[in-house]
């Protein structure tokens, strides 16, 4: 790997994004509407800017995708003009004598100026459950700790369609759900606010290549569909979700909201943290089998915010910890020829790994509430309460570079009357 | 009811797209691309065309709403205007003297010589499980026949979040998926064509107003939200089913391929046909109690045809038969504040009746292949076998009046080498 890069824009040591991320997102600021903007130390590289004062001429992209309220118009072009336009931010960024420089005035937004807005329109969402150590967790806590894991999981990806339409971005607050619950000792069901309400920390990759109903992508082709990632908090209804999901899966445990990041990183930018996969015993089928690296190693963080408190960190894990990498799923996603467009997002779900502190939700730090956490202003969490507020951050550092995705920080608000 | 009302247009008795029913759909033909048309008896009544001609000036709806590639823009606009719509296609279709009818010849087009598009873009599709035999039928089969409904079964109109992406319209084949399966005499699963590939027959309802986030839709205010209805046929792998779909419910068997029929029947047109739903014992919670009739009573049938041989019809059915109305079904999807957006879809579930010759998919009627369909080429079918065309047909009838969904047929093609 090369040493890293210097930017005549300032940038904290400690800064996600340095100029070897370079992440893609939708904001607005000073009363001018939403455009795509790239990250870099505390500032929002403007595009929609920079293609007006003519300085990207030379990529030929048309500046209505700057000027567009999502990234899936950029997306589109491909991965040759990412390429061309990701080199071009390179040197714009590093080199002290280019010309954007001139101009730094009018294409450089404090992102603390900025309202960002949801990075892509998803078309679909699937949420994976690749997490070994999740896995295993929920099998010990809800069925057989024998045989915790189920038969397939070892085989399969195993994933299911979430809700598209509720993936919201970092800093919306969200209402605790209400709906249906069967009380351990109630003979009929119940309705009312979920009293279970949990955080799922989980990562997402964005879909960055359309394919025609039945073709297949293969582990090997996976990247040259994979756009980039966010992190991904699948706020889940633990009672809501143990009454319904028996057969067909979670529904309106999950549908109320999911919170992304509003960084899209850039799967190039990750490339450095590539790292094996988990060896896979029993042997997977050919189609899930991959030759070349495929896990990540990326730190993750949760933090609660109890009001007027300081965080407390609940969780400490990392990417590398799942047992099926973004190849496998996208494979096994498509195996059947079930279509892909640009803008989908697929979940890793919940990232467990195996130490308790490294547990990715609350269901399985408090155990199933039998370990409740200690938070700084005296009181204990065993599910989320009201006015918490959840922040999850990921990065990934080596040789003295660092790439991170941010945050995505959500307010709990009460359920509606 | 009023008496059936006659047009200047020739419409066949037996035709499910009298004057009644002005269904909507997205039609291109000799030439001209994709724009939104009414099916009247055999011919499409080319409402881009009308709008040209200045036919539909008094509506105020611009004409590009007319020439869009599906169906969203037109619903978006609201019941005021579609009643508007719907009451001027009434008067121009059944008033002799209607200016529209000097126009006849460059305004009808025979249904025969165009081709159907899928008429929404759908956001979010959602497939529940609403017919208690179905549910009955497939828990006593896979499950225990003595305890063959879980216990949630009659509290919560069960569903799942199916994919968007791969509904297809009528006329498109289908590939036989291929995937992972565990054959019941295998220790590890196996790889290839589905061997027990089915339909489920079903029915579809496209919503017509978004929600926010946190909105509640209540089972008096479900219509407000509901657009119009097509035909549903869930394929379904059930080989796959059975290997993948715990603990997270269905996923490749069903993410292959969706098919609906062409024509959106609105649900205006379906008000004479509405029928007091089934009692529900023991009684549902608050939210999910309607006041008003809101079960359909909608004739259905499917056919297989084998290449060259008449079709066999393999079911008669009626959504009749539904347990869970689409006003419960609505109100049960939003009750968590999951937010709706015009042109998804939520489909009804297999709608099978209490006998044999009522069951909508392969698995009942050959009971898990026990007990194979005779075909009249001689041959039998367990599941659906390569080069199959499975049709599916349906439409109210009441005091002559006719209002009919036309059908959504699809051929299997065998699956990719």
């Amino acid at each position: 790997m090369s040493k890293p890069l210097q930017s005549w824009v300032e940038i904290a040591p400690d800064s996600d994004f340095s100029i070897h991320n370079l992440p893609y997102g939708i904001f607005e600021s000073a009363g001018r509407g939403p455009r795509v903007g790239v990250a870099i130390g505390d500032q929002i590289l403007d595009l929609a800017a920079c293609s007006s004062l003519g300085l990207l001429d030379a990529l030929e992209i048309p500046r209505w995708v700057f000027e567009s309220q999502s990234l899936n118009e950029l997306i589109r072009l491909g991965k040759a003009t990412h390429a061309q336009l990701r080199d071009w931010l390179t040197h714009a960024l590093s080199l002290p004598e280019h010309p954007l420089r001139e101009h730094a005035s009018q294409v450089l937004i404090p992102i603390s100026d900025a309202r960002m807005h949801l990075p892509v329109e998803v078309g679909d969402y699937t949420d994976f459950y690749s997490s070994i150590d999740h896995a295993t967790n929920v099998g010990t806590m809800f069925r057989d700790p024998e045989n915790a894991l189920l038969p397939n999981w070892k085989h399969i990806p195993v994933g299911y369609h979430g809700r598209a339409s509720s993936i919201i971005v970092s800093g919306t607050p969200i209402q605790r759900p209400v709906g249906q619950t069967m009380p351990a000792d109630a003979t009929s069901p119940v309705f009312g606010p979920s009293r279970l309400l949990d955080f799922e920390l989980e990562m997402a990759f964005i879909l960055g290549k359309d394919t025609q109903l039945g073709q297949r992508v293969s582990t090997a082709q996976a990247e040259d569909y994979i756009f980039g990632m966010v992190l991904f908090n699948d706020w889940s209804a633990r009672d809501i979700q143990k009454w319904e999901y028996v057969p067909l899966g979670p529904f309106l445990a999950k549908s109320f909201a999911s919170s992304i990041s509003p960084w899209v990183v850039p799967i190039e930018a990750l490339a450095p943290f590539k790292i094996p996969g988990p060896v896979q015993e029993p042997p997977v089928l050919p189609y899930l089998k991959v030759s070349q690296p495929s896990g990540l190693d990326i730190n993750l963080e949760v933090a609660i915010q109890v009001p007027e408190q300081a965080e407390a960190i609940v969780c400490r894990s990392n990417a590398r910890h799942l047992y099926w990498s973004m190849h496998q799923q996208l494979a096994h996603h498509t195996v059947n020829g079930c279509n892909i467009r640009v803008g989908d997002m697929c979940a890793s779900g919940t990232i467990s790994g195996p130490e308790k502190s490294s547990f990715g939700s609350m269901l399985e730090l408090s155990w199933r509430g039998t370990q409740p956490l200690p938070m700084p202003d005296g009181s204990e969490r065993k599910f989320l309460l009201d006015y918490d507020t959840v922040i999850m951050r990921g990065h990934a550092e080596k040789d003295g570079i660092r790439v991170g995705f941010g945050e995505v920080r959500s307010q709990i608000l009460p359920a509606a009357e």
